[in-house]
């Protein structure tokens, strides 16, 4: 028997409104066996790099033939398509907006259709309730079976709203500037230094500057350094972060999204 | 095979505590293979009226067949009567105390039962928790085949504590006053005024008044404004709804749930 | 056909950011039929004690052979262990660190094992998201068929960091004295004073101390009060709760989690 399809869904929708609830209903209504996986509908309002980070930071997590339907669209009603795209085995459904950007600036081959075939979409699609009358008719169709090729005609994701380059760049020898993709529940930075990067600085002797804060060492665990102190570590995405050990580095450095952060030191092996 | 049967949640129990996994724990020993959706849990305490619109929004989007399970009850304990209803080959299980009043002003026939065989529910029904006792397991039996007419004798949905006339009434030719029935998660407010009430105003000389602000004309998507700039316009529920684009309606005009919204202009075709 | 398998997921990740999510993903990978339901996400980050709570309120509701997945592991990196628990046919998946503490004071035989069979986690554990690299994965395994006495060697459930007596203990004749172990949503106190223990005194003229404020009577539902009223009854989960009347307990009495209740008055029969 063929597992049942997951279809994840990552919405700035929130938990108080029936949003995300109707877009299930459509979903269970076109492909009753689906599974239906939330990620979380409380993307800030409108945040599309929020919203591409946490797709990227998850979507490998799930089984290939996964459909990933993520919406957050400030867009909704105006010209920027919604979108099938397939890439390394995986289905993403969203708004052509940069939402898939930091998916893809992993590398590799990605197919993508603007999604037109009405057999896709709701009947009626309203003017700003796109979840509802695309993006879960769309994917509920393809968990369902149906080809993402057979959406609407093949395109390119465009660049125009996309977040470029969003891992920060090495020069060798040189000190890397990355910047803060994500600020968690915890209060923990999460860069845009990727842990690659940070191994080839000294482990201990690595600076990793934060506002004013100069943090000494990149450590393996929280557990290092003593309740408190501010720790630098790899992550569990595999990217540069920022921690303080049984507190918050937000309420401690007051850095916001998109604050640079420096990594500097004698580059090791 | 019959498709999995849709259990729906809707709740004002939140997402800090276990109430909702309890009523989840309930409806998986009754019927394992029943699909549990939430749809919220974060309806503000005892808030029926924003429960009702909550119900109302999102329960035709599901697949006939669903057992939609709604839990806003401060009069838990009392005597207000758990319901089972019937209604356009949806289940509602829920107190009757007003919850169901918007679906059904949607108008056609139904039927209700006072849920009061020991079969429905837990062998013993707290004071204090009927969520456990009393609504998910009925919602579970009726999922897993369970006629809702076994459920106790057939009754009224009482209208003593029923939400009456939750739409906004149209005189031919005069103003329409509504009022504001939900503010949802981006401060977006939606009226009781009908979009196809407001369809009889011309849509670009059209007047909505929201407490000191006038709107003129009814745009069909948020872009037809620029960023910032008030818009009324028909939502994805059929409601006329204010926002705010790419704002907050709610921080702009600061009106509470309730406040009146007045309609005006040379009636259209 | 078997029942699919149920995993319950309880941890302080919360509801904006991916953990959650991702930790689903691995379950889909690893036990595509079983059923994920969410309990909580939002345990007060690294309160071990809510978590605590929260687990034994809800994991009875379950039916048996549930998996329950739990993770408030302000420890992680070091060095408490992560075990698998049998309990009343229930198994427990989490951190050694006093999370299942008060499941076990209902007594009865238990089973705990070491989680160290590289079979039972990922390849690479990481050293800051063992809900991706551990718990879930062995939960997962264990819902689809593996043992748990397979996932390492048996072990004693350390009490070193367990919260101990978690029930309030009842000399006869003499005041009870237990303390605050959980606020709810609504406001309700919820006290480490079991019901069977509060029945012991007599239900009208028993006194219930909270801060300066002394309850008459122990109720048995909200309805006995009038609203804005104090009330004393025994809650959902069998301890004895505080209340306001369509009101707040926290907002009125404003006492903190841990603070003392004293239940005095002639024992009653």
């Amino acid at each position: 028997m063929t597992p049942r399809r997951v279809i994840t869904l990552l919405t700035d929708f929130g938990d108080e409104d029936a949003y995300a609830g109707i877009m299930k209903g459509v979903i269970c209504s076109i492909a009753p066996e689906a599974s239906i996986v939330d990620i979380s509908h409380n993307v800030p309002s409108f945040m599309i790099h929020t919203g591409a980070y946490l797709l990227w930071s998850c979507y490998s997590s799930f089984p290939p033939g996964t459909v990933h339907c993520a919406v957050v669209d400030p867009g909704v009603g105006g010209n920027r398509p919604p979108v099938a795209v397939e890439y390394k085995k995986h289905f993403f459904v969203l708004p052509d907006n940069g939402l898939i950007s930091m998916v893809l600036a992993d590398g590799g081959r990605h197919r993508s259709w603007i999604i037109t075939n009405p057999d896709f979409t709701a009947k009626h699609i309203s003017g700003t309730f796109h979840g509802r009358d695309i993006f879960a008719p769309a994917a509920a169709h393809i968990a369902a079976g149906a080809k993402p090729s057979d959406a609407g005609p093949a395109c390119e994701v465009t660049t125009s709203e996309t977040l470029m380059a969003p891992f920060a760049k090495h020069a060798r020898g040189a000190a890397v500037t990355g910047s803060i993709v994500h600020i968690d529940r915890f209060g923990n930075y999460i860069t845009s230094i990727r842990g690659k990067t940070a191994a080839r600085f000294p482990t201990h002797s690595a600076i990793v500057s934060a506002g004013k804060c100069n943090i000494i060492g990149i450590s393996r665990t929280y557990c290092e350094k003593s309740p408190g102190e501010l720790v630098a570590y790899t992550g569990s995405t595999g990217l540069l972060e920022i921690a303080v050990v049984r507190g918050s580095a937000a309420d401690t450095l007051r850095l916001p999204h998109g604050a640079p952060i420096i990594l500097r030191g004698k580059p090791g092996k």
